[in-house]
């Protein structure tokens, strides 16, 4: 069992099956039953990744109807984006690296392309 | 086995250690063996979780130097905040709903007051 938050947040969303219920859930509260419609499986099968989502507190059941809705709860997924935003830089800097490479060749077929004229 | 290259990614940060490497290599690159001095753990158990990190496109390592260094690639990490980023209006929305609930508390307990000071 997974102790830390962060954890089960990432555990959670590791799964494609998992990530098409949050977004589904993204259009409102359902029920289980509606939920399981699409997926082609079986209702066990999805009450399993709705533990999971669960417990990592990325939805929360009703617990007066008689449905038990299941609504997002986002406030993991923030977390989660938190800890992301700690290395924005890295992949921004590979960008600009990508960048300044693609210009540098560029660069070079432009020379080449000059060169090429004259002779 | 995982497939798709989101879920490798959220699977692979769904670790404590994992994340504590990724935040030495947000430093520099480095050794595996320098890589374990920290966390009291064997080489073999810190060369499992680079496996994972790995497989994930999150480190790359080293083929030419003998001691095959470790290094960050945070492409993998922009993809998942891009995929986090579609539910910011949620937690955004529940900070807000939040946000009024205090500015209605505030507002309350200033009209208690009123109210006490002309008692």
């Amino acid at each position: 069992m997974i102790s830390d938050p962060l954890s089960r947040t990432f555990a959670a969303l590791a799964d494609p099956t998992r990530r098409a219920i949050l977004a589904r859930l993204a259009l409102g509260e359902t029920s289980v039953t509606e939920l399981a419609d699409p997926f082609d499986m079986s209702l066990p099968a999805v009450s399993k990744h709705l533990k999971v989502l669960e417990h990592a507190g990325l939805i929360t059941r009703g617990r007066t109807a008689q449905w038990r809705p299941c609504r997002l709860d986002a406030a993991p997924l923030k977390q989660a984006t938190d800890w992301l935003a700690e290395y924005r830089q890295f992949w921004e800097d590979g960008f600009d690296r990508l960048d300044e490479h693609l210009r540098e060749l560029r660069e070079a077929a432009t020379t080449q392309e000059q060169t090429d004229d004259r002779a």
